[in-house]
């Protein structure tokens, strides 16, 4: 073992973060107890804060601090009309566009079998229960063009058969968690304002 | 602000992570908060565990968990050669190459008087201290070739000077933290064999 057994157990950790291998999480943490325990120390405690304060709201399923999100609380936003997006980042870009008004449902996630992502797992059938309670006109999807993506409006639509609500898609490559650019920004309101329908009874 | 408080500040304290910037850090506090709050949680853990444990030798300044690290601790050890490197992973990388039988000493940087990094943050006078009181008969640096590691070595040799100490410098490469294939261990094996004296007194 080439360093102390806490050592190693964080750079194990940190290789739970996306995208982190051995090398680049052996750096971090060398240089965390090395150099910067300051930053260390903000970064445990800014970890622990966030998992204690930041839960789903349970109407639609954005991360938010308040016993219901800022978007379900409003009474300006038209609730017959839902946005479902594969995760926070991107209903997080929709919504700093400023051109949707309506509602979200955030999925957290696609159909994904091999990782054990199932309806369930998405909140499917909370998304149907919500459009039978609240009488949702309208469903939009706006997912990228990936299979496991459209298996998954695939899944949700059959879902909704029957339950007279129109279905549409606004097909965007993938949204770059949230920061966008100009250029960016109006590529996705364009996405959106050329949404397309969906006839989920016909298929 | 496209997230909550605590979501932001987390995307902050992960932009502390070298090599870091805005949109990694953001993908990682959406993926750990939608959807591996157990990774989360094991990480604020790890970097508390290890922050808690984890701390210099008070003879070498290796990254240790006991009193004094194991190489100070041993009896097989050379104690009159000391191998000066700029971190633990340089450390870690001659140690499992094992063919250094002496001891080491870890500056945690090289002189960089932008970032505020002096000899005191490299414990250079401790290693003086150390030549003097344990009458070591020769440093050995193994540091790389940029012009911080030249200076740093220039600085130190300077303080040694009229200690009957020789010097000694294996040149290599970045050592890539600790983690080398077989290629690497043998160039790094072979820079050690092939040190060269450094004569300090008629610098």
């Amino acid at each position: 073992m080439a360093y102390t057994p806490a050592t190693e157990e964080l750079i194990r950790a940190l290789q739970l973060l996306p995208g982190i291998g051995t090398r680049s999480a052996t750096r971090m943490a060398l240089y965390l107890l090395e150099r910067d325990t300051d930053s260390a120390r903000q970064l445990s405690h800014s970890l622990a804060d966030a998992l204690e304060k930041v839960h789903r709201c349970p109407s639609c399923r954005t991360l938010t601090e308040l016993p219901v999100c800022p978007v379900c609380e409003s009474t300006d936003r038209n609730t017959k009309l839902v946005c479902v997006v594969a995760n926070d980042a991107d209903r997080s870009a929709i919504e700093m566009s400023n051109r949707f008004t309506g509602r979200y449902f955030v999925l957290h996630g696609v159909l994904s079998p091999m990782d054990a992502v199932g309806p369930e797992q998405l909140g499917v059938f909370d998304l149907v229960d919500k459009v039978k309670a609240e009488s949702i006109e309208e469903i939009m999807f706006v997912l990228d063009d990936q299979m496991e993506s459209e298996a998954t409006i695939y899944y949700i639509t059959e879902q909704l058969k029957g339950l007279n609500v129109k279905c549409s898609r606004a097909m965007v490559a993938h949204l770059k968690n949230g920061s966008l650019d100009q250029a960016e920004s109006r590529h996705l309101v364009s996405a959106i304002e050329h949404k397309r329908e969906i006839n989920i009874e016909q298929k």
